[in-house]
């Protein structure tokens, strides 16, 4: 073993889905996210002790939690005669859109991968925080743990990771507006049939943001960056969501919709002080719609999460 | 004007779709094709003189015609004072799935060109193909027409073409049985409502696909090349299909679907070598189900429609 007993560990938080990758592709955001702080403990178990920072009334049952449940997984992937202990410090807001859940999920991952005698690799990681993820989201999604596991614009897959390429220039403005959308109230709006015409117009510009991205080619991700297909049956429960993003379109972003499962808006540009122009043009489309808002910039090819210690 | 008052172009046949890209991305097939011959004529008019070779009972009213209608499309855009005299030489057999309806077109459009004072480009064909192809498939669908226009693999969107990365030395293999299959009927499966996770995993495909492409990575290829929302909906208008497929795959292809609406299946190779073992294998599979075939062998990154004059 590692000789360490306590590790800690930090998960920046991400922009899921990037609109037009639904489930599929996100990105991390740097400067904010959750720490977890993890013990190897006798007791074959896993427990929580404490929950501290900007979210504190999430389940302390580890089965009902994203970061116990990925170490209960942890535990029976591997055998582990030991168990752990959590804590966790929340720097995510509870229902932003900016992947809260599972950066907690992620960040217990790495502290107590760090206290392995054989720590996993990345690959090895992502279906524990699959199955972490999903006590929150109802479902395998791997579009904010994947990013967070191994930073930067990342497709996730039920297979695997495959991160893209992405220019160190191009930054995105995420604004989180002071205003709680629950993730399963904003899938409900997604049930019911879709169209194949639907589905070919929205493969057509993901696949121009994959191309764009990995080729370095903006125009290619302005043409594509528009979400027909989700954003539509989300964007009635933000409110003033048009008038945000085409705040974002007129400050120059590549284009803009909605992060994970909303509130928060994201705008992809094509360099820092863009994003900065376009998130206080949104900041201030926000607030005629009544609402306060927080503004991130990162780089699109933001950081992985990593261990403190 | 360029002096000349006939021109004679060749489009290649093309694989339409490539299972996980509907509608939207296909490449050319070497080796088979149609061939247009234009004259310019006074008479302000298009009209179709003779169609010869494998397919004679196609519409001679130019609106009804894909190769027709295209010339009237180029006709309108440019306000020509002239008109255009057609002739059809079919290589590419009807109902097969290798495009033969888009290949009248692109020739007659690429032959048409060469008699213009100032030919256009690529990108100004591409909207009159599309319209002419609409006259057969009822949309206005590039995924035949946008490859025999620019060569090779390309993802054809209603905003343009995007000319994607090949190896040279991939191959595929297109064995055509001889059974027809109507576009319409071969449509017509496809009605009906779509859920959701459909999309999300042929979505992933996709992204592997083009992102494998690009990058030459043939295991991304393999592991994006399933056809999760098409294919298993028109599988059972093609006798056989399971085990062509299974065939294919035997002898090592990175994947196989159908081409285009069917019944041609393609399977997509390493190299020449392991495409012709898959292509004798896809045809030995067919025998089996009592249909004959033909095979032929392309590289993936195929030729453009060209003069030959």
């Amino acid at each position: 073993m590692s000789g360490a007993a306590q590790a800690r560990a930090f998960s920046p938080g991400s922009v899921g889905n990037v609109g037009v990758g639904f489930d599929l592709l996100g990105h991390t955001i740097a400067g904010i996210g959750d720490i977890a702080t993890v013990r190897r403990i006798d007791a074959p178990t896993v427990r929580i002790a404490a929950i501290r920072g900007c979210v504190r009334d999430l389940p302390r049952e580890p089965e009902r939690n994203t970061a116990g449940a990925a170490l209960v997984a942890l535990r029976q992937a591997l055998a582990l005669p030991f168990g752990f202990e959590l804590e966790l410090d929340k720097g995510i807001p509870l229902g932003s859109g900016m992947g809260g859940s599972a950066a907690s999920c992620v960040a217990a991952l790495v502290a107590a991968n760090a206290l392995l005698d054989t720590p996993l690799d990345v690959a090895a990681l992502y279906p524990l925080a699959l199955a972490g993820e999903s006590v929150a989201s109802g479902g395998r999604t791997g579009d904010n743990v994947g990013p967070m596991l191994a930073g930067g614009l990342v497709l996730a897959t039920a297979r695997g990771l495959l991160p893209i390429a992405v220019p160190a220039a191009w930054h995105a403005a995420v604004v989180h507006p002071h205003a709680v959308l629950e993730t399963l109230q904003a899938r409900r709006v997604l049930q019911g049939a879709y169209a194949l015409p639907e589905f070919v117009a929205q493969s057509a510009n993901l696949a121009q943001v994959l191309l764009g991205c990995e080729r370095g080619d903006a125009a290619l991700v302005r043409a594509g960056l528009d979400d027909v297909l989700v954003e539509p049956r989300r964007a009635p429960l933000i409110p003033g969501f048009a008038a945000v993003k085409q705040a974002a379109l007129a400050a120059g972003a590549l284009g803009a919709s909605i992060s994970g499962a909303g509130p928060s808006v994201f705008a992809w540009c094509e360099d820092a002080a863009t994003a900065a122009a376009a998130g206080t043009a949104m900041q201030a489309a926000f607030r005629s719609a009544g609402l306060g808002s927080d503004l991130h910039l990162t780089p699109i090819a933001g950081p992985a999460a990593r261990r403190l210690d």
